[in-house]
C-alpha cells in the first residue's frame, strides 16, 4: 500500500519515470492506456506508481470526477445503531436530496469496525470523493485526521472537540434543548427526576446531561443518573432496570434519546410502573420511535432532515469555492405527547 | 453530458485528438496533467473528452481503482422506507462486513427520486464502482439496464422479473414462507383470516400473497385481502382500518411485513380489538419491529444479514473472475411469539 498522496505535493509522471527507470514517453503511453508497452515496462511502471503514490492525470481525472461529483457521507456508528437510530436515515436523506438537486452523487460509507476506518480513510485519500459529510465522529477519529490532511471540503453534523479547523459544523444546542424539556417535566410536579444519560464521550451526550443538571439546579441528584454507552434501545432498557433497583421511588425520567426512552419504557413496564401515572418519561430526537411507543413519547424535536440538508449545502458551497460559515445552529423544540 | 462509455468500445486518446483537432502529443500532455498546454487546446480537449465519453488512462486508472476496490450498494426505495425498514440496514451491514473482510469499500447509493436514478446510472457508467449489489429493484429499472449494458459484476437481493441475465440473485422462498405462517395461524382455530398485502409490483409482495392464498385453499376469501403499495407502517395502519370497516368479523390477519403488521396493530387497537384474543396477527421479516410491538409479533424470520453477506460474496467471486452461482436461496423459519 503506497502512502496516500498528499494534496499539496502530488507525484508526477516524472517521478514515475525516475522510479521505474522507464522513459517518460513510455510511462505516458502506459497511462494513456495505449498498446505497445512491454510487459517488463508495464510492471516497472505499475510498481513505481504504487511506490510514489501517483494519481494519474490530475487534470483529465478531475474532469471525470466532475462528472461523478461525488460526496462521501460517513456514518461512524456500530452497526446496530445504524439500524436503530432513525435520525441517521433522516440526516442521510436530507443530505441526499440537497446533493441530488445539484447533481452530486452521495456515497454512504459505513464505518462499523477499525478495518472499515482504515479503508474509508484510504478511500478518501484516493480522491474518490470530492467532499465529505460526517455524522457522529468520535474524538481522535482517523477519518477526521485524513480530512484535515487532505483539506477535503467537509461538514460535520455535530461538533467533535478535535475536528479539523477548516471544516464546517451543523449543530443543535443540545444543552438548552435538554434543559427546556427537563424544566417542562419538572413543571408537571414530579419530584424525583432521574436521567438515562448516553454517549457521554460525545458532545451531544455530554451536553444533554449538562442541560438536565442545569435545569434541575439544587434539585439535581447525581445518584439518579445512570449512563449507557450508546443511544440504543437495549442500553436504555438495561440502564433503567439498574436505576429502578437503586431508586425505586423515581417519578420522572429524562432519556437522552427516543430509542433510549423506548428501552426504558420496557424496563418500567417490566417493573410494573404505569406511564405516565407512576413515572413520567421524556426523550430526545422526535424520531419515528417517539410516535410508536405506547403511550406516545414527549420529546425534543431535532430537525434531522434539515441537519443533513444544511451539511450538504455547506459542502456544496466549499466545492464551488464560495465562503461557507464555520458553524450553523438549527433550532429544536419541545413536543409534548402522552408519556409525561 | 456525454453518453456513458460502453464497456466494449472505449474511446481512446486518438478519438479525443481527432475530435478536438489537437495533436495526440498535446492531448497526452494534458491527460498526464502536465503544464504547457494552451488554454485554447485545453478547452478543445475537455470538450472532446466529454463528447466522445473518453475515460482517461484505462490501465493506470484501473490501478487506482484497484486501490479503491469499491462496490456500489444500491437501495431503490422511497426515502421513508429506507428509515422504516430495518431489513435494509441489516442487509447493508451484512454486505459491508463481507466486503470489508476482503478490503473492498462499499458505497451506498440512495435512489429516492427519478433524478437519483439517472445520476446513479451515470455514476455506474463512469466506472466509479467495480461491482454492484442491488436491493429492491423494480421492473424496468434504468439502473438494471445500465448494469446489463456495462456487464457490471452484480448481485441482486430478490429477483426482479427483467433483471440482467448475467447477474446473480440471492433470494428467499417468499411463497413457501408465507404459506407456512398462514398454515400455522389457521391451525390456532381462526376462521376469518384476512391479509394486508403489500408491494404487489414486486416478486416478494406478489409471492407472499400467493403463499397466503395457497395455504388457505378453499377457505381463501378475496374480499378479506387489502393491499397497500409499500411495506410501510402507515400503509399497514390505513389498510387494516379499511379492512376492519369492510369485514369487522375477521379474527386472524397476515401482514406482508413486520412494519405493515405494526401499523395494522395500531388500527386494531384503535378499533377496540384485543390482540391476540379478538384478532391474531402475524407478520413477515423478524425485524426489530417484531420484538418491539406489544404483544411481540409472531413472524417469518428472514435472514437479512446473511442475504447481504451472500450477495457480497457473489460479487467478490465475479470480481475475481471465478464462477458464481446464478441463484442462491436462503432458508426462512416461522418464529412464534405472542401476537397469535
Amino acid at each position: 500500500m503506497a502512502s496516500p498522496p498528499h494534496r499539496k505535493r502530488r507525484a508526477t509522471v516524472h517521478d514515475v519515470a525516475i522510479h521505474s527507470g522507464v522513459s517518460r514517453g513510455t510511462v505516458s503511453r502506459y497511462i494513456n492506456g495505449e498498446r505497445y508497452v512491454s510487459s517488463a515496462a508495464r510492471e516497472a511502471i505499475e510498481a513505481a506508481i504504487r511506490e510514489v503514490g501517483y494519481v494519474p492525470n490530475t487534470a483529465a481525472r478531475n474532469l471525470v470526477m466532475q462528472r461523478s461529483q461525488s460526496v462521501g457521507f460517513i456514518v461512524h456508528e456500530p452497526g446496530s445503531l445504524f439500524i436503530e437510530d432513525p435520525n441517521i436515515g433522516e440526516i442521510m436523506l436530507g443530505a441526499n436530496a440537497t446533493l441530488s438537486a445539484e447533481d452530486h452523487q452521495m456515497a454512504v460509507l459505513v464505518v462499523d469496525s477499525d478495518r472499515d476506518t482504515d479503508r474509508v480513510a484510504r478511500y478518501l485519500s484516493g480522491g474518490f470523493v470530492e467532499g465529505a459529510i460526517i455524522v457522529s465522529a468520535r474524538s481522535h477519529d482517523p477519518i477526521s485526521e485524513v480530512i484535515d490532511r487532505l483539506e477535503l471540503p467537509a461538514a460535520y453534523v455535530g461538533r467533535p472537540p478535535d475536528a479539523p479547523a477548516a471544516a464546517s459544523f451543523v449543530v443543535i444546542d443540545n444543552r438548552s434543548a435538554a434543559a427546556a424539556i427537563t424544566t417542562r417535566l419538572a413543571a408537571t410536579g414530579r419530584r424525583r427526576i432521574g436521567m438515562i444519560a448516553a454517549a457521554l464521550d460525545r458532545d451531544s451526550g455530554a451536553d444533554r446531561l449538562a442541560g438536565f443538571r442545569e435545569a434541575l439546579g439544587d434539585r439535581f441528584d447525581e445518584t439518579l443518573v445512570e449512563a449507557t454507552p450508546l443511544y440504543s434501545y437495549s442500553g436504555g432498557r438495561d440502564a433503567a432496570t439498574s436505576l429502578l433497583q437503586r431508586a425505586p421511588d423515581i417519578d420522572g425520567l429524562f432519556a437522552a434519546s427516543d430509542a433510549v426512552a423506548a428501552g426504558a419504557m420496557e424496563a418500567l413496564r417490566a417493573a410494573g410502573r404505569r406511564i405516565p401515572e407512576d413515572v413520567a418519561i421524556v426523550g430526545f430526537d422526535d424520531s419515528t420511535w417517539s410516535r410508536r411507543t405506547i403511550p406516545a413519547l414527549s420529546t425534543v424535536h431535532q430537525p434531522a432532515r434539515e441537519l443533513g440538508a444544511e451539511a450538504a449545502r455547506l459542502v456544496l458551497l466549499k466545492l464551488r469555492g464560495e465562503a461557507a460559515p464555520t458553524q450553523v445552529q438549527l433550532d429544536c423544540s419541545v413536543v409534548w405527547r402522552e408519556s409525561a
